[in-house]
């Protein structure tokens, strides 16, 4: 169903303010949640608004909660994220990055008492408009198998890369170290399909085409299997292991636990300043040559086109811009319930709510 | 065919300095191969020391290249390799990172005028020691398709990882961003073997089984489709489009391509301090725990055991040091052609000579 970016934003923050977060706060968190709306990105976007209220009004996301930085130098940084929304405390910690590589050329800020941070790319992007390439990753509770293993071993830890370019749209990739991200299997669930055989396995740690297997039952598939795996507990060590966040089964979830216990989760920014190492027209020139030759290059059979990483995303936010964002069904269910659970306008035409799927 | 770590490491050593590599390099060289061979990375280890003398003697790898910073800060620094050996270029670009980060807490440091660097998990393992976290990554001529591309579009581009542990082995992560390496598709081809249909396309990017069309007619699958030519973009950038090494097509293979030009390739070294972060002690002991809840974790059917990432490869490392490396046979094949090559006492017993495999 259409809605206008800005209708959308304007509901996402007043939900939040009607529910004690602050205005600004609320606009911040509303920005990160519509982003990756208007890329397409559904599962990350404001779909999951709902899930972070309940915390909020539960109390285990604090709405006045107060990211601070606990120690730091001039390249590094450590923040406590005062259990206040995952987009509050990672929109600051990705900023206080970028403020050191400005001068400290790169930077690295590890953040703990996070909660879910919803889209990598989101604090990766930050960096694209300062000049420098960003880097973001967390990790979260295990619904990831890995070779050998039944069961969760390590968190989907997705993470989000960006680089800007010249006249070109600035590389951007976001992906989780499963097969597939959990959302997309909730997705299928919720839509009544079933899912292609290497995405998912059962509690035995065989294949499943069963979307409603998981997270209870089944278990997403690592990257590749052992590489995703690794990748996946190189992130674990990053966003937790070094910044003194709950690691693996220690994060509670946030969408299934009760929303008065803090989640726990941990992140990771990486900020470079790319002046630092190359003029930035000089290293804009390249990154589009690049990506006009990768453009230019052979395609297969039945491929129209060869996309940069991040290209689909930034045309299709471009034409929601314009156009409005087309949300499918399960946000439009979620927002629905949300409008009801706080009796706010709905932003979409009357129907029936219902509960809905939430997002992972 | 079992060789002594030191005895192969003397050979190696024996061979670069006949070239003209001082001492030290051919000492560091040797290092940087004889590990991954104690690995079980044959891919990557002495197997490739052929084709690096080749480059010497044509010129393109200088035996007496002195890598350098170029430009540095307090947390970063750009080094020109100088067109010497990838390992020696990489060795010294690595530990300007390691000293870097032991004052500003993170460094990173790119590499430029460098050749094939090789397992990318020895530098990242070069953090161990220091109490550091390490990261590598490199790229290298095109050999992976892409989603919607017939041909090559981007290289396998490896990239490393290294965390200490306290009691149990560090955590050690290397890999390519192809579904798998090229050396096992070239080591496929010199067995005689197909390969499984998910590894290459054809030039038509069909799959193919037959590892012979490699790499002239064929290409690596990229890790997971669009999320492992998504990352072979990343290193790009951090390896190439941010140093002033050259990109993609602008390599040159450091097997196939005249020897006695420059390769040109490029690679980036990340070194965190963890006693920035968090006390050294507290963070080992997180690791072991989280180590030891891995390993514990229920088995699936069939499996004796679920293996942290790297510790594999540490336990063949220790059994090597004790009862020699058993080189494969394609290996053994190349170091013996060397030792013709250079008229050197060979390491093993007598056979007739062959040219070989060279390794990607």
């Amino acid at each position: 169903m259409k809605i206008s970016v800005r209708h959308l934003h304007d509901f996402c923050a007043e939900a939040l303010t009607r529910v004690g977060v602050g205005e600004v706060d609320a606009r911040t968190t509303a920005e990160v949640l519509v982003t990756p709306d208007t890329w397409g990105t559904f599962t990350h976007g404001t779909k999951a608004l709902r899930a972070y209220i309940r915390r909020l009004r539960g109390g285990g996301v604090r709405a006045q909660g107060q990211p601070k930085v606990v120690a730091e130098g001039p390249a590094w940084a450590l923040v406590d994220g005062d259990s206040s929304l995952g987009m509050v405390s990672s929109v600051f910690a990705m900023n206080t990055a970028i403020a050191k590589a400005a001068t400290a050329g790169i930077a690295l800020v590890g953040l703990r008492n996070n909660c879910h941070y919803g889209a990598a790319g989101y604090y990766a992007a930050m960096a694209i408009d300062k000049n420098m390439i960003g880097l973001s990753m967390a990790n979260d509770i295990p619904t990831v198998n890995a070779p050998g293993a039944r069961g969760s071993i390590m968190g989907s830890n997705p993470f989000g890369f960006a680089a800007p370019a010249g006249k070109e749209w600035p590389i951007l990739l976001d992906m989780a170290t499963s097969t597939v991200a959990g959302g997309k299997v909730f997705a299928a669930a919720a839509l009544g399909k079933t899912i292609p055989g290497h995405w998912l396995v059962d509690a035995d740690a065989k294949p499943t085409t069963d979307p409603t297997l998981f997270s209870h039952a089944a278990s997403l598939t690592p990257l590749g299997g052992y590489k995703g795996y690794g990748i996946a507990f190189m992130i674990e060590v990053f966003a937790a292991l070094l910044t003194g966040a709950s690691i693996r089964w220690q994060v509670l979830s946030w969408t299934f636990s009760d929303p008065s216990k803090p989640t726990g989760h941990g992140a990771a920014f990486i900020a470079v300043n790319i002046a630092s190492f190359i003029p930035v027209e000089h290293f804009k020139a390249r990154m589009d040559q690049t990506i006009r030759e990768v453009r230019a290059s052979e395609k297969a059979d039945g491929a129209d086109r060869i996309y940069l990483p991040g290209e689909m995303e930034w045309e299709r936010r471009e034409k929601a811009l314009v156009e409005g964002i087309d949300l499918p069904d399960d946000a439009v269910t979620s927002l629905r319930g949300l409008a009801d659970d706080l009796k706010l306008r709905c932003p979409f035409p009357k129907a029936i709510s219902s509960p809905g799927a939430e997002p992972s």
